[in-house]
């Protein structure tokens, strides 16, 4: 028995790179070749998104550890589209990849319990590695998930600062003399600690934002056995050196996450110019390498180069 | 075009009544006649929940205005569940009910508005009236939705103070002298009043749990354009004078959720022993019939009986 959190570090270590591929599928700015026609059916649309997913993973595959699909997209095109979701995670899966869900579940008692049965763990109708999930609703909300994925090898990722402008409005506030985020940070790294065993991080980890470089250092001192799943590199404006903070001093510790600058960097300079629609999983493979070279080069993470760390 | 806030008010006003029943499948609670074998297949299972959760429709279609079926459990088994849910909705809606998809849903910008594109209205691929979500991410966060649920004369709940133990974690903190779930529900009563045009109610509502009697009451003044969706009545504790403080003085303003206490009343006391499982649909009947009653005779809503409301 492997717990999530081993399971992770062993994929980065291997792949020696923490990027982590987001599977957002996008109708308007899937390549030409994949494009469904304007009156296309769901059915047509779900196939186009399925096919175009099986693309990215097939390139992404031997070189990163895990892609994350987001559920809102697939859930758009109704039943059809959640059938391309079980898919592609299954697909990803028989490619050696981790799959971490987007799905932002949450919810009470057995109805989270539901929500992780769903999701986690091969055993699962949708065999995801772990499943992002909210923490509006409190601890016992949370535990249900953490104790499905402590049971099947899986992980919880629960929202703690995100990436957006308005994630002020409530993590930022402060009561009795700590953050929002911070009070739900101190939760998960009590959570991620007891499902560690004797391994440095558990099953549990926390999403917060490249866009918050601050947050990310002072959460990556304050949660130590707790992974970072960031949000917001690249199209959101995060940089390598804005995620410095999130690593461990063995450039563990942290999954980095680049959706639409990878899998849509076919329509942005300098891939565009390169290769064009065409060639676009040319363009997912140089933008996967350059996003890798980039936090090599900018972060802890070049210590996962080193031959001493493997 | 009529917005949600008063498509529901009307809906209230018909029935008479504001029992809003949860469409909570679990294979365990199913009736005899439609339990599934033990080994059933996934596909079998969401037969079965779609047939049962039909059953409970036919029976509560000419006395209440809304029912409320909870996504986890259909997400649960997978595609095929997704598949039954759509059907599940698709048939309250042509039985003449309103469907509020609890859903729980929440993300950023383009990504919450393509949850919305997926769940609200019958233009949509899983054609829900409203949809519930959480505020945890900002205000941000939940404009995408109202945005889409004005367009589509659709709703959207928004937690705010949830009826688990927990719920104390975040929503009770107090920061600058004002509770976490006191400032979210000051931004969802600006969301709904934004949504008004001259009706009482927007198309933006708030979930606060019967298990907090103080704060419903508190919300009800606070909020008052905003339609209050009340869990945690029955099973979870909640009693009528408890939810008494939801209502505003016509007995419009508030619904009043149950879920388990309505559609597995087969097997719990007095209906048990009047009818039995064969007979459950019957159960189902008599329990919300009960609900109803003691709502009129308890709260506010009583006011719905009187013929000048209508």
């Amino acid at each position: 028995m492997t717990i999530f959190g081993e399971r992770l570090l062993n994929a980065v270590r291997r792949c020696r790179t923490p990027v982590l591929v987001g599977l957002d599928p996008r109708r308007d700015q899937l390549p030409p070749g994949l494009q469904p026609a304007a009156d296309a059916e769901p059915q047509s649309v779900a196939t186009a998104y399925a096919e175009f997913c099986r693309g990215v993973i097939d390139v992404v595959a031997p070189s990163v550890p895990a892609v994350k699909p987001q559920a809102a997209f697939f859930e758009q095109l109704g039943a059809p589209g959640m059938v391309a979701l079980a898919e592609v995670i299954t697909y990803a899966r028989e490619k050696g990849l981790l799959v971490i869900l987007d799905g932002k579940r949450n919810d009470i008692g057995s109805t989270a319990a539901a929500y992780a049965d769903a999701y986690l763990g091969q055993e699962s109708p949708w065999g995801a590695d772990a499943l992002t999930v909210n923490p509006y609703l409190g601890s016992d909300s949370l535990e249900p998930f953490v104790e499905v994925a402590r049971q099947r090898e899986s992980g919880v990722f629960v929202l703690v600062k995100t990436s957006n402008p308005g994630s002020h409005l409530l993590q930022d506030l402060v009561a009795q003399e700590q953050t929002i985020y911070q009070r739900v940070a101190a939760v998960v790294e009590q959570l991620a600690q007891q499902t560690c065993a004797d391994t440095p991080y558990g099953s549990v980890g926390a999403v917060v934002g490249a866009t918050y470089p601050e947050q990310l250092a002072e959460l990556r001192q304050s949660m130590a056995h707790t992974w970072l799943l960031v949000p917001g590199f690249g199209a959101q404006g995060g940089s390598a050196a804005d995620v410095s903070g999130a690593f461990d001093d063995h450039g563990g510790g942290a999954i980095i996450n680049s959706s639409r600058a990878i899998i849509f960097a076919y329509h942005r300079k300098p891939y565009q110019d390169r290769y064009g629609p065409q060639q676009w999983q040319r363009c997912v493979e140089e933008a996967t390498r350059d996003m890798a070279q980039q936090l090599a080069a900018e972060t802890p993470a070049g210590s996962l180069l080193d031959e001493s760390t493997l």
